[in-house]
């Protein structure tokens, strides 16, 4: 039933799910877009997608479903742009990884009967750094993909049968679908995505600043030390909006790190440490 | 030239030593002791240990080198034991992972011509789990063993050949040796090492408290998640004598990373979160 899909934004994310569709037996017409050429290029020739658009309005006119897979500020840009080109017939979807102001936009801008549908999405699938040249058709197989859809949104039935699709499609990619609230969405990813990356964030810079020049650090490092920092690699310009547009959630998170890592120092010598070894343990055993 | 060693302590770390130099080529006998004698039946029926030692003291009497696998304090409680009954043909290593308090008895107990040699010792190997039945041949390829050795020293030449052929072993085994002074591993794997445990165990304990209990935890976790917690399933028995032997480094550490993730909390809306960002890229590009 969707035959012809616009994808826009061909980075990692974008340029994986064109993959992941060609793989998953899509057939129709996948055109892409990016702001910067290159990776559109990279994209084309990865096979993940047909054709490079000239104009990004124009693609997803003429898709059924447009993906928005770019940053949070610039999804909310785009947005804007395409509720006041598309009708009834279209269906939006996008991959950002904070879904209040989205799911918000999504409500005021689309999701009534005559303008086009917008089903919020976020697959829990990335890498520590971002590029077409960096995607797989393999990315989001096992990975969960959360939506933030909403039940009083009225869809045309074009709409809604286009949202049913792309769900399916979702699946086909071997995506675990798992609908959540939108405020429920950002609190978790909060303390499950967003805090374990600014710790290692905020890890690596110490590292960096305290023994980044100490001539035995490469060697004595282990499996635990890369593990701890590899999404210290993780750049400024994917975090940027993620941290304009959860910070409430973010800031409690970190708070309540740094006053369980003061506990933690205080209690070196104490039996308090292994209450917080005990309930660590409890954790991971859970997962 | 080393034809028998005694591994006393045949946990994880003793039962994979055992079994690197029997897949090294060594030909001699490896007699094992441990605490508990499960592990030490486990360890002989890997192939890590060729007899189970009734006696640790015994054992290490009869052998020319003695490994201590064991925690920090224990290690240091055999080293008052040994150091009564072992003679200038006897070499001792460790691998306990401070190595003041153990450099230090060192060169109390042991290293003078008419004593055992000591060798101090620490690779840079192991799992956030313990145990005989984890052991590998494998576990030193590719890490480092660092070596806390004191040119000071005045061995007697049977001890100083037994620590010259043991060192040969470690890189028979696949580990990559490297000399530090005490203080200075103590320092730098405070850094290193204890700071991404204990950063670790913080974050599982608080996830375990805030989010332990929500339906969609499981599923929504990627690999950043496990990576980051991984270790938050290491045992309170493994790290109680490390907190206690490397007390002030592992503060000084804890602190500098708490007031760093406060940096950051209160910079999330500002340019200043681009700059954390770009150090730590910065020590992952170095790593």
């Amino acid at each position: 039933m969707i035959e012809r899909i616009a994808i826009l934004g061909t980075g990692l994310l974008g340029t994986s799910v064109g993959l992941a569709l060609r793989a998953a037996g899509f057939e129709g017409t996948i055109t892409g877009w990016n702001r910067s050429p290159e990776q559109a290029q990279l994209a084309l020739k990865a096979g993940a997608i047909d054709t490079v658009a000239a104009d990004p309005l124009e693609a997803a006119r003429e898709a059924q479903v447009t993906l928005l897979a770019m940053p949070i500020y610039a999804t909310l840009d785009f947005m804007e742009k395409l509720s006041g080109v598309l009708g009834a017939d279209h269906m939006v979807t996008d991959v950002g990884s904070t879904k209040g102001q989205i799911a918000e936009a999504a409500g005021r801008l689309f999701n009534t009967p005559e303008r086009a549908a917008f089903l919020p999405g976020h697959p829990m699938a990335g890498k520590e750094r971002g590029g077409a040249e960096l995607a797989e058709a393999s990315l989001f197989r096992g990975a969960v993909w959360l939506f933030t859809d909403d039940p009083e949104w009225q869809r045309s039935p074009h709409g809604a049968a286009l949202v049913k699709g792309w769900r399916e499609w979702v699946t086909a990619m071997g995506a675990k679908a798992l609908d959540l609230d939108a405020a429920r969405h950002d609190e978790l990813v909060a303390w499950v995505s967003h805090l374990p990356q600014f710790v290692a964030t905020a890890l690596s810079a110490v590292l960096e600043e305290e023994v980044g020049d100490a001539p035995e650090l490469k060697d004595v490092g282990g499996r635990g030390l890369r593990e701890m920092t590899r999404l210290g690699a993780s750049p400024y310009s994917m975090w940027r909006d993620i941290a304009y547009t959860n910070t409430e959630a973010i800031e409690l998170a970190m708070q309540t790190l740094e006053q369980r890592l003061a506990h933690i120092r205080e209690n070196l010598r104490t039996p308090g440490l292994r209450d917080e070894f005990d309930i660590a343990n409890k954790f991971r055993r859970g997962q």
